[in-house]
């Protein structure tokens, strides 16, 4: 409560001075936003911490941004991106392996039985990740992404899943980096299934991903040095795994914070529990027609616990169907 | 072979038309090098690789270089510097432990025995490790570390750690910086035992600093989120796990790498198996007057089979007494 408070304050008190000053030197930051509170509280925190001479100003080394990417960043409907990869890879992969035929949870993939496969439960999950995502090395894995990501479309927008990427988040990340910030993304999906796409698609290089991760050994195959994909998971960067992964990659805690679902809650309060003011923020999925709409039921993204506690707290809750003008960039 | 060739190649071509060139706008780089062989290599090897137009041009979000901490960037004699923390964090905690006067490694720690600490091998040193490392969080480590660093000194050169630097490898990381290298450490050592100085040091901020870590766990303690550091090892940033470190960290290979042990031998080969040209580096520690002479049968940086694969592959080996003019700051 505090914390937006404090940005709310400093937002009556600056934003006559210093946005026209902005947006006469240059467009204006984030035309895909509405303008109203929220769009403001964002402006105005930027501004607050960022102006030379604010009394909440932080230098440039210590700007960090991070942002959750299921949901956040691009659409997880009607399943996380990651795990229609995976989906894809079992039918690819299957006349190598008779035996999946009868097997749970291959043989429900391979049913198209959605319904068995959620019955095998996060067990059958990540045996199928584990037989798509292991077993290779990390120049193959990369390359066998870029080549789906390249070829497959989004059932519902019948276009690649690195264009079903929200406009304003990706107007939001340019913002912040023109006034110094780093933009780091914290998923929990897997770092390599990530960093093939990120750089171009976000402007977040390999190196500012953080994600979850299954374990590399370093082999020499003939004569050469490679990194092979092993089927054990390393690190699991989800929920409590969060400010884990915040701390041991970037060893900073973040200055800004983005997510949108219940995975991303203690991240968000690691945020917050910082000194000085910092911006907490979720996107809220409120959009049928032109997205999806889902909360606190969903099997994907579900947003019910860091919803409250957002609400409860005054964390920025951005209601994508009042607060974006535009949700994708190849929107009518 | 190839790539030092390669190099050198270049250094002819390049040598007479690029390096006054630079001399004329600043100060001439690396003044603490002597002007020999190994200096014009690396100079020649950044020039061909940062300079536009250049064959051998790469870009600039490419330009990762990677650097080993203990012995590389700083002493690891008499031991590791990490080591003495660990000890004398023992000495400082034993008035609360009074079973560590029997208890084997503590009491051989605690007499002073350093034979019957090193006879406790590895599984010894990780019980001193966790005894020192773990059981707070990491803010209040991080405090500890930085008091410790502040308060003691290097037995033989009566100075802070953080000052018995080699003046050539920072001279070194500067210049990379200044042509648009992101430079890193990747380090055996702790990670966050590195982090609370490398940034003041080093120039290198948190997030480019990989290494060696324990498990931490995210907790609510008195209302406030804290990061609790666990005795168990969550990742050994060392041998063929600092390729492992290198690919899960920064997801790219360095165009350049210096190391000084066994230690650092597969993230050399890793870096030297990249495409194009790049540069291997090894700090051989041949001067016992202005620093230590130690390799093949050291306890502590131990310089052997790293050694012989560099002479075989022409990686750059720089002789500490023959290639520096300095070795640091406080020199007279």
């Amino acid at each position: 409560m505090r914390a937006i408070r404090h940005t709310l304050r400093i937002a009556l008190a600056t934003a006559v001075l210093s946005i026209p000053a902005v947006a006469s030197a240059q467009p204006a930051p984030l035309p895909s936003w509405n303008q109203n509170a929220v769009k403001e509280a964002i402006l105005a925190f930027v501004e607050a911490t960022t102006r030379e001479g604010s009394p909440g100003f932080v230098p440039r080394a210590e700007r960090i941004a991070v942002f959750d990417n299921d949901g956040t960043l691009w659409v997880e409907q009607p399943m996380y991106v990651q795990l229609a990869f995976a989906l894809d890879r079992v039918k690819a992969l299957a006349p190598q392996h008779p035996e999946w035929k009868s097997k749970p949870p291959f043989s429900a993939v391979l049913a198209g039985d959605l319904k068995a496969l959620a019955a095998s439960g996060e067990k059958g999950i990540v045996e199928l990740v584990m037989a798509t995502h292991a077993g290779m090395s990390t120049e193959e894995f990369a390359k066998i992404v870029t080549a789906w990501l390249d070829g497959s479309r989004h059932p519902r927008f019948q276009r690649p899943y690195t264009e079903v990427v929200y406009q304003p988040m990706l107007e939001l990340l340019a913002y912040l980096r023109q006034k110094g910030f780093k933009t780091y993304i914290v998923s929990g999906g897997g770092i390599d299934f990530m960093r093939p796409f990120t750089e171009k698609v976000y402007g977040v290089p390999p190196e500012q991903v953080v994600g979850s991760s299954i374990e590399t050994q370093y082999e020499i195959s003939n004569g050469k040095p490679v990194l092979m994909r092993l089927p054990k998971i390393a690190f699991i960067d989800d929920k409590a795994g969060k400010p884990v992964g915040i701390e041991r990659f970037i060893g900073r805690r973040p200055l800004l914070a983005f997510g949108n679902s219940d995975g991303d809650q203690q991240m968000l309060e690691w945020t917050a529990a910082g000194r000085g003011s910092r911006l907490m923020g979720l996107v809220h999925h409120t959009d049928e027609k032109r997205e999806y709409a889902y909360d606190r039921s969903s099997d994907f993204g579900r947003l019910d616990k860091a919803l409250d506690e957002a609400l409860a707290k005054g964390w920025l809750v951005v209601d994508m169907k009042r607060d974006w003008k535009k949700v994708f960039a190849f929107e009518p």
